[in-house]
């Protein structure tokens, strides 16, 4: 946080909205963050081109070490999988790293592949649905969720709204997977997930494509939208028979302070029910479409919750979508 | 073809291998295409930015239409859709067109939205296969697949190796959509689906993303994959009971001439049964994603087949990856 003021300090010296950004960025309550590359090197723009290879190189040195502790994790190999939903669009790459994955780590040749690029902070929640839809088609099926994110590679030293200096103050990188088992296993048991999309936002949460890669475009009324989004959350728990007010525990999308914030208001839950995801954002930033991932991991490093705890799943990003489940906590018997 | 061999000849002039390549084009056997803009505009290259935006007003102009009469054909309203899976290489929007057709068509604010821009050509045979997938786990769910290829939008003039020049006689621009019902309708009713991503080929088809946007690069050894792709096939079908050489219809990746030319040699099957896919190749030309869905059209416009009669569909792309599918022709009983 400290490093991240005084460059905005230094960088954006005669920015006549300088002392808001500032405000802006101590308000996202980001500690830390982990970003791929050596700062100086962040800060330059090497090009679209330079970027996307050095998201391919860094994806392929990082990802595969990821992939084998979840699967070491959920007590499954390589063979056991039969998707593999990868999530990222902070690089673009065709075929994506699922391709390569299947190669490089001896996934089965029958191994489906998902790759997502286009739903932003929500796809985290979105793999976590479409991994439990195929699960319910497949009871016996094993799915492959993968994240990775490198926000700093789509930093843009020409962009400086003050949306732009927030989001370079509050983006970061990170890579997470997860296993969704047919059966079995220690976790969450998904149960129901919905998807739900705020009419007409379609332009609040976008990227302008240019020759020099993805600007992100955040629109100021972004922090706003829980208040629309809460509704949906109940009616999915609601038609599950639950009250998402009055749930277990909560892994959340931390697109910022005030998401957290908002959310605990107009659901009446408790802040401290948001732990997990005020725990990702503080030390780790928005690491986008990972950041319920790792949330849900806080979870398990807590000890997990009691056997049939009731909880909700929420991913938010551009649409504005929010991509929601609900499940309970589920305590291997076996293990 | 006339008009592509004419610009081949007077703009690669000087090509030490403009012979090879006017024969390759000449062999494709593409005799019309269809392409978004003028063609004096097509070969110019405006910037990424540019091409992206006219991407963007494109699929905005033509896509909702196509949609309707998907829609129209299927008997369904918008309201009935449950989830939207639009693939498309040719552009990169975040969020992807799925947010604005939600509100510009008014589909329900609880539709799914899964957008896949990495499987290439092989993405209209992964889209049908989530969709049913899709209505494995949800039997009373309905799936809108939307293919939107501007292949023409990928043109780099500065490419000019053999494999580039056969790339720009071959691709052509092209919308398709269609819906797979979770119950009901007259069409193919899918029974299973599988993948299949042939070992240590993930760069023979792939983009070289560069500040001048997306650069095809086709390996020579793509057009001899059928060979080690047949046996996939087999293996689908004989897990379904069936024999793939000896089905009564078959919907499969026109990628080229000799795609078509060798799975008929390597599944033993008569070149006719190859027809649809044939005429999507002469009449459109290699137009990605969507090839799949023009052909399945054409077997419906030939009046579709026997009640019960089985076939096999079939997308391959990058990876190199294979989705396929097999199903049965379902006459709709109440209509």
């Amino acid at each position: 946080m400290e490093e991240t003021l005084e460059l905005a300090r230094s960088r954006h010296a005669d920015h006549p909205q300088l002392p808001l950004a500032l405000r802006l960025i101590e308000n996202t309550g980001v500690r830390t963050r982990h970003i791929v590359q050596p700062i100086e090197e962040t800060l330059k723009h090497p090009g679209f081109e330079t970027r996307n290879k050095i998201y391919e190189a860094e994806a392929k040195a990082r990802v595969p070490a990821v992939v084998q502790r979840a699967l070491d994790d959920a007590e499954l190999l390589t063979s056991d999988i039969d998707v593999i939903i990868y999530v990222s669009c902070t690089g673009f790459m065709m075929p994506s790293l699922t391709a390569w994955l299947i190669n490089e780590m001896d996934f089965s040749s029958n191994t489906r592949q998902i790759p997502i690029a286009q739903l932003g902070c929500a796809a985290g929640g979105a793999a976590i649905n479409r991994a439990h839809d195929f699960c319910m088609a497949y009871p016996d099926g094993n799915v492959l969720i993968v994240a990775c994110e490198f926000c700093s590679l789509c930093y843009q030293p020409t962009d400086i709204g003050v949306g732009s200096l927030l989001s370079n103050g509050l983006f970061g990188d990170g890579i997470a997977a997860a296993v969704v088992r047919g059966s079995g296993g220690t976790g969450v048991k998904l149960e129901r997930n919905g998807s739900y999309l705020i009419p007409k936002t379609e332009d609040w949460i976008s990227y302008d494509v240019r020759a020099t890669g993805f600007h992100f475009l955040l629109d100021k009324r972004v922090p706003g939208t829980m208040e629309p989004l809460a509704p949906a959350l109940h009616e999915l728990a609601g038609a599950h028979g639950w009250d998402a007010s009055d749930l277990d525990f909560y892994i959340i999308h931390a697109g910022g302070p005030r998401i957290l914030d908002d959310l605990s208001k107009f659901l009446q839950v408790d802040p401290h029910a948001f732990r997990f995801s005020r725990a990702t954002l503080t030390e780790y930033g928005n690491i986008a479409s990972a950041v319920v991932l790792d949330a849900l991991r806080r979870l398990f490093d807590e000890g997990g919750e009691e056997h049939q705890a009731r909880g909700l799943l929420a991913g938010f990003g551009p649409g504005i979508t929010a991509e929601m489940s609900v499940g309970r906590w589920q305590i291997d018997e076996a293990a």
